[in-house]
């Protein structure tokens, strides 16, 4: 048995080895200056720079150009619930939203607190299994929001509706995970401790021509322009969480791009799906067409078997399976930094399971 | 000339030795679980006791008991400036505010945004060089806000008003440097980056007692109940800003607690500015009365040597003593963890100057 933890966590998540090395040194001695990173200035010359690159290399890897700004703050995807209506939604409009999941709806009771809102989809019918995809997008609404993966169901929208207004999306639990149109988005947020980097900073990615309509006065803090402005220092920034961000998207352009991420978790999610499907003695909660690529969820067909099933995650030093308690059963999150190795090791468990237990 | 760099940085500020070393051997591995603290899931029962332990600790070192409740969040000091007013400030009423440097207009201005302000002492005829004192808290105010130190300005509040109303103070640059009777306060921030930890948390001690009446819509994120109610865990926190200050109150617990700091913080402070008192080359720019013992501005009496000290100052390791650019000069900031040997590394190098160039 290795002695190396699987981290499936559904996040805080698992990060590159090598992310986790340099930020380390970071910690002890950030790029010889002598001073640690988290007692400098965020306004010293190598911390503008990391700040700097961290906003410019979002916009490579998305093949976005300069009509978007790139910002980081504190807060988590929560605060951006609240940031998205301040600046999109007008007193005498609505916005249209979906809702998909627990975070889904948590953007919407946000929203409503500050104006109308038009649920146009939701899945909540069949606690939240799959995505709803026969609606259309209102043409007269101030923006629509959706969410592109389900962290707590693992569904995922494996395409997104065609917009008439400005198109909004938390990406939270899939971001760079796999190669999308960027440029038909309007506004992506997401927390960075899914897929980015470690908890204490949301990235954001604006496209700079639909701000400044809303007509609300807006708190400085969730005015996404004075962010802009102010080059995502308005005021001092999450500043080791963003570093950890640059280097987590650093690892993702050097092992070629989200490209190369989708392929890896193309490569991850079949495995474990088929493993899934073809054993006797686990079932996917989700629906298939719909299954998230990032937030593998599966029960167990006999439930009474979990708790000798955890222990054999347990001895295979797997950790970070149990599924959310509005799902039950199991859910592996495969994130980018996730090997296939890793997942392979579950496979290996779930097989020896039904060897023993079938 | 010692390698070791002697970081007067005014924010992010210097960190305990030993603080940087624990927290560093926590991203490589927590607490031996085999995973870095930035991929573990903020549920885990390794990362509840720290949380817990995070907010007990405040309340240990302050003195206080379970009328108060401890939160981290994001956003930095900045975004207190605007849930303040949303958690305290009625429609109907005003707030009263002293205005006392750059931070504290800041607060004045976004709570303007909200509703009607009174500032009732101001310094800025003087460019903030001091702390205003003959004016008298409105009994009828919903509540009072002051800066209990002002980091550009270099002048800090050496008694508070008694207050007929609750009493809110931003503490960022000077918590936990000193005795005081914090039982006094009813809600007391502090952005974690200057003298408890690095940046992307900010802490909030508030009586639980002043909340639920300012009738307005909060936005769930800023909602001081509703990160009460989620013990500091509505949504995924700042997990390792928020472990590097438990380090960091722990190490404070570990030297004597606020009593023992405030001593540290003394002899620095009388140490510097004896210095700049008695040499001929320099002047303090704060009234002596309200002198900080955490921010310690000065300048020099002729401004054409200030590049012949500065070179002197790189000599000696000395960094971060620029001056805030609406001041100019020199600033050394002298928080907690800053020992006094680099205090009197700074003092040599200033006593040497003036016998090179008096």
């Amino acid at each position: 048995m290795s002695q190396k933890v699987h981290n499936f966590s559904a996040g805080p998540g698992i990060l590159p080895d090598e992310v986790i090395q340099q930020a380390a040194q970071a910690v002890l001695n950030f790029n010889g200056t002598g001073l640690s990173l988290l007692e400098m200035s965020h306004r010293s010359k190598e911390y503008v720079a990391v700040m700097d690159e961290a906003r410019a290399i979002v916009k490579r890897l998305m093949g976005l150009g300069d009509d978007y700004s790139v910002i980081y703050v504190g807060g988590g995807a929560s605060l951006q619930f609240a940031m998205v209506p301040f600046n999109l939604l007008t007193a005498d409009n609505y916005a249209a939203y979906t809702s998909t999941g627990v975070w889904a709806k948590k953007a919407v009771k946000e929203a409503k607190m500050m104006g109308k809102v038009q649920v146009v989809a939701s899945s909540e019918d069949k606690n939240f299994s799959y995505i709803p995809k026969d609606y259309v997008v209102p043409a007269d609404a101030d923006y629509f929001h959706c969410t592109s993966n389900n962290t707590i169901y693992g569904t995922q929208m494996k395409s997104f509706p065609s917009s008439p207004v400005p198109l909004v999306c938390d990406m939270s639990s899939d971001i760079f995970s796999r190669v999308i149109d960027f440029s038909k988005f309007d506004l992506i947020y997401a927390g960075a401790q899914k897929n980015m980097g470690p908890a204490g900073t949301t990235m954001v990615v604006v496209k700079n021509s639909i701000l400044g309509k809303s007509g609300r006065t807006i708190p400085s803090m969730l005015d996404y322009n004075i962010h802009i402005e102010g080059e995502s220092m308005y005021n001092t920034p999450p500043v080791f969480p963003v570093y950890c961000v640059l280097l987590t998207l650093q690892w993702v352009e050097k092992m070629g791009g989200i490209a190369a991420m989708e392929k890896r978790n193309n490569a991850k999610a079949e495995l474990l799906y088929n493993e899934i499907d073809r054993n006797t003695m686990f079932a996917g909660t989700a629906a298939k067409e719909d299954r998230s690529y990032m937030n593998v969820c599966f029960v167990m067909q006999d439930e009474s078997k979990e708790e000798a099933f955890s222990k054999a995650l347990k001895e295979a030093n797997i950790s970070g399976l149990k599924g959310h308690r509005s799902v039950g059963g199991f859910r592996a999150s495969i994130y980018n930094a996730m090997p296939i190795e890793s997942v392979q090791v579950l496979v290996d468990v779930m097989k020896q399971f039904e060897q023993i237990h079938a």
